[in-house]
């Protein structure tokens, strides 16, 4: 009846080492053992650290982007047992609420150097980079972006319950395949398992190894459970919808954003915070078959940050790429080209490309699919709300060179 | 000062054969003659056909989709003059306004048939089909698919400039090398020029037969001009900033949808109509270089349908097809799982596949890429409105099967 | 089946006198004869003179709004007899559109002089005055107010069906008292029936007396059966449910208005004008009991312009009025007190007090009750849209006075 | 740069008498001592008590609410000098975020007795009554009053700067002036300076009696400073302008609401909860009279509960009293029978009057002037979303009775 505060069914500890805390891990594996248990319908509070687990400093340097040790993400805090939950079965999840933790209000958005990590546009611009953000209220700015402030629309990148044995063999099976595909590119296409670093909370050293061996990657969302589908809107008072594949469903969730934008396009490319999630699970028994469900759905919530449909200004981008080679229905390729118009147009204000990267990156940006079947173009569209500038962007606005300092790069 | 009502640029003759008219064309070239001339900062209204040109008819039999002429569309209207316009300008084009012709208020969506023409799920779902779109004010409803009606959001598929004969070029070439490196293919990725039933407006036999050689098809649009877009928020009150390839602009506008869902995916896919544009046509001179424009890009109008976010369900997609392969942030792969995520789902109500792949491409479902780094997949949300639906499509709701009817299919 | 247009109920001709026009009339009566007979779930469309019947031009000179005449007014189309209503039934009014005529894009806001209608702030502008608007599709702008566009929130001001008798013996009886009780005060506070320039359509001289003698003024909305509400958000899409008092409702609608700010401060305050509206006609048996109405109900259309809650700038009024004397919980004097801050804000960018007035009168302003029970203020708030202006009215922004040219006068 | 938390201006014990907190003061005086400083352009936090300081438990009986001593409320946090702030200067309170205790995540909603407190409706509803609201993150339900969530639109009831003497000394005199004139009432129409229970933080008790003697209660807004506005869209991200009067500004804020609806109605109307709400504080030197504010002037924020216009039923209500008295242009008049109207249509579902009485209360409800010109009537609406109920309240929806239980009540 409220007359109490909600359960926190996990706290972070943010001095100690992520790698050794017993209520987080890095992999998505069945045989991960649960942290704790939370009732069918009750409502609890889970703390989170940031994605990296602490890698990244509130500071003017990129060296730790540069030095990311990507072996170690993504700190995951659970899994939780919630009870009744049996395969077949959907776990509501009901987001009450996602904040930063009180004491520290600021997070990061990062370019990852191209040969450690990359992100969308690393082809252009390879180099590590790095914002760091400061939170006022339902605000942000940073001093590495000047000119620009915006409500969060706070968010868990990452949530899901564990696969089977079955679904990770079949996640397994799939991605090797891409990589033995792909093996002529010079660039990792899929992460396979990666003993290293391996963090599986109180497991044992059998656990651990079985896991560094099997264990699923944290960097992708996978159709069958949702993960790390880094959906911008999926924030305070969304539901979302999520087939459960073991005994007890095996919850986890991290890698928390205080915003992002369509794409989340930099990688590290949200403003990635550690904070607080409260959720009210709900077992519904039999979801799956019942709504006919191969992949989550989600509501979104009430409380999205208002830019009127007049205060975008929309780029448009299509399937020809930047060497002028047409591609055949490509979203990937368009998009990638409607990013780069932004950035060209933006450059006009004195921002450097890196900042607009990291912009684009985690700022509240719509990105559409606007046509997907006029061959051979697909059409993308990226809406930039104009009221996230203190000056005007609008295209009839006067155009003025600022000095706009500078992004955080590393040391050479 | 208001007094009058605004001039005609081009009214349409829906009794005569579009492919007579000297007001339309159908193909991109730079020496179709323009139909007449319109100030710079004037007001104008522009009459337009459907796209096809009266190929479909209002009845129940997808027999006239099933046998539509591709090489007829789009029927365009114009090309304009626009005073004072010159290469290098951009075009701002204000939308004031859009109606269907007050003697016409019905569309149509179709599906084509694989094999001509097709579509974004042609592979799964390869037959014809149509439904018939009645207009009430600002909403629609069709007897094809009961128990839907929504407000339009109303807006032309296509408006561009004429391509010099340079950007014709790039054009022809870089499609034509798509083709070519295609060919293994048994589906058509692209659409050369085509003599074929090319319409020229009031050009002699000589332009003709030259645009039927040269003249870019209608079909995709392009980075350079715009064109095709089919952006569906493209609607009363939206700006747009065309740039301007030859003397005069040429501006055309035409393939007018009373709505359209992001993708617009069953090709013929928005509510197809014949209308009537309001246009303010102002020019910026030099604009293209001062904006750093290489594509248009645009400002939505204030008066778009407002879904509360919490009114929407979002169906998420990963780039694993449906044949379990892993492809590589492939936001297109990643969309058409999110379309047939949503086609499992209303099943459950009684429509039949192909009433929800109509409703999905013209209904204003909401196309976003929500991942697009997190190796190997990308991942793409629909969101469909819950309040276009007149019983309640929400997870939670009771589900009852109903008598759906039927969309109009082909005799066979 | 959407084949053919839709059936126009009534077309008016604006070189004639509304006094003659026989689908006109200009008082409340159950006697007035029908213009003509609509079907239940039929739709069709009504055209409207504006209210004064064409007393105000397309001019610079604000006299003819000193001299209206307001024995004229409201000249409202119909009334239409619906089949199957009766007395306790409601009449669904399903708005599907309202446009402007094609052939008349511009409209009128006018102040009152004092000793000939007045308006809300008369005591302060006693003056009449007048502001012409040019309609642009959705937006609007006026050559006497310079700096402001916005999109019309198109609605009709009047619509309802006919008092029973007794119903308007109600009505004749109570505003008599008022008359009376008010007998000291220097204004009028309610309007009698006036046989002076009473029209009835169709009806005969018999009833024209009867008319003039009994029939209630249309200048007050009434709670028995609406009238004239003014409520702004009553545009494209809206569903208002009306109580129907005699034997085919016979049903009126007129006064549309372009745009108007919450409270209509001036009087002859929204943007009117001659239009055209698309209603769908739905009777509901016994609709009255079954849903415990006394007055009107109605669902706002989903299309209203958006602006941004953080767009607005809110002013603050309380029920002390300006000669500093304290009201008791007087929404009235708070709302006063409210249009005057604006007034007070807005002078300084250069308009006179008249421009403002005229302005808050028809631009889409949010007029909200904040708190009406703390004793013993209540207060108002105002909300201005800041994107109606194309420069910076934002508190923090730089103020410049501008020239501003004049809003029309009277000659003296 | 956002490494550490923010500053706690003061931090409350909801344990502890509220009315020997020194933190705490109940009336408005400028003698009243600071609490603490606050830096011109420092954010702070600042925790408050409920408004009636822990007077109202959370039960199921009414009893409290009839009791409540209203000598007490409201007890406010502060003053707090704010440093550099002259008479004159505008103080800019950024609302960063506002949030319930996290150890008390409920609320109330009271109807008081008449004879105690009244409300807008007591002539009709005299009796006590309340519902306790728990809140789940954003959102807010409550046992009394059944199928009914919402999320909250959180902000502070009162905030303000201290009258100078002079204006004290205005405020007094024109509320005793209204007093003696409404002596013949048999209600109070406004509240005098009451020595009985009050409190001044760390006054010493000459200033104890002094402000005993002439400080001004905190029931009413007042136009020179704001203070209990009860604005319901002060919430998170907004921006208030608030006129400075003293030395330091001597700021104070409380009677925080998780929700409220337009007008309070019921009086203690909104969900009244302790919490601390984030400010930034910023002066504008001689802003008073730079933007010629004789009121405070706010800008909503950007993150508004967002229901369609489409998802609201609008009731109308005129100002004829429910004797059917006529009444000249009273907006509150007006409002009562739009209330009233409410009630009349939500019965149905099986609530009663008194549940009904304190939803409209609290919930997110929109009251709005509509038309304040058409003598006799004022037109005013109130607008119920239709997405708060957990079934479905449309009009044309079936309706069925249900067990709705009860509020509280008061023991008799």
């Amino acid at each position: 009846m409220g007359k109490e505060g909600i359960r926190y069914a996990a706290k972070v500890d943010l001095d100690k080492d992520a790698g050794t805390l017993p209520y987080l891990h890095n992999r998505w594996h069945p045989d991960i053992p649960n942290y704790g248990t939370i009732k069918n319908n009750e409502t609890v509070k889970i703390e989170c650290v940031d994605w990296t687990g602490g890698q990244i400093g509130n500071n003017d340097s990129a060296d730790d982007m540069r030095d990311v040790d990507l072996t170690r993400i993504h700190y995951l805090t659970g899994p939780f047992e919630i009870e009744t939950a049996e395969p077949g079965d959907l776990l509501l999840v009901d987001i009450q609420d996602v904040q930063p933790l009180e004491y520290a209000p600021w997070g990061f958005t990062g370019v990852f150097a191209k040969e450690n990590g990359g992100g969308f546009l690393d082809e252009i611009y390879p180099k590590p980079a790095k914002a760091i953000w400061d939170f006022e209220g339902i605000h942000c700015s940073t001093r590495h972006i000047p000119g620009v402030k915006f409500a969060g629309l706070i968010h868990p990148g990452i949530l899901g319950c564990a696969p089977s044995a079955e679904v990770l063999e079949t996640w397994n099976t799939r991605e090797a395949e891409l990589i033995s595909a792909c093996s002529h590119m010079d660039r990792d296409v899929a992460k396979p398992p990666e003993p290293k670093n391996v963090h599986v909370g109180t497991g044992e050293a059998a656990i651990k190894e079985k896991v560094g061996k099997e264990g699923a990657r944290t960097i992708p969302g996978r159709p069958e459970h949702g993960g790390n589908c880094d959906i911008k809107n999926l924030s305070r008072g969304s539901k979302v919808y999520l087939p459960v594949h073991v005994e007890g469903a095996k919850f986890s969730v991290g890698d928390l954003h205080f915003s992002q934008g369509d794409g989340e396009i930099s990688f590290c490319g949200a403003i990635e915070m550690a904070g607080v999630i409260t959720i009210k699970f709900t077992v519904i028994k039999n979801g799956v078959a019942d709504m006919g469900l191969k992949s989550p759905i989600y509501i979104p919530g009430p409380v999205e940050p208002q830019f009127g449909p007049g205060r975008y200004i929309y780029f448009e981008g299509f399937s020809v790429d930047e060497n002028g080679k047409q591609h055949y229905l490509d979203a990937t390729v368009a998009y990638r080209q409607t990013c780069l118009r932004v950035i060209e147009y933006l450059r006009r204000y004195g921002y450097s490309d890196y900042q607009i990267y990291l912009l684009l990156s985690c700022a509240p940006v719509q990105g559409h699919i606007a046509g997907i079947v006029d061959i051979p173009n697909a059409c993308t569209t990226l809406g930039v709300p104009i009221d996230i500038f203190d000056f005007d962007i609008s295209p009839g606005a006067p155009v003025q060179k600022r000095d706009m300092g500078s992004c955080a790069y590393a040391s050479s």
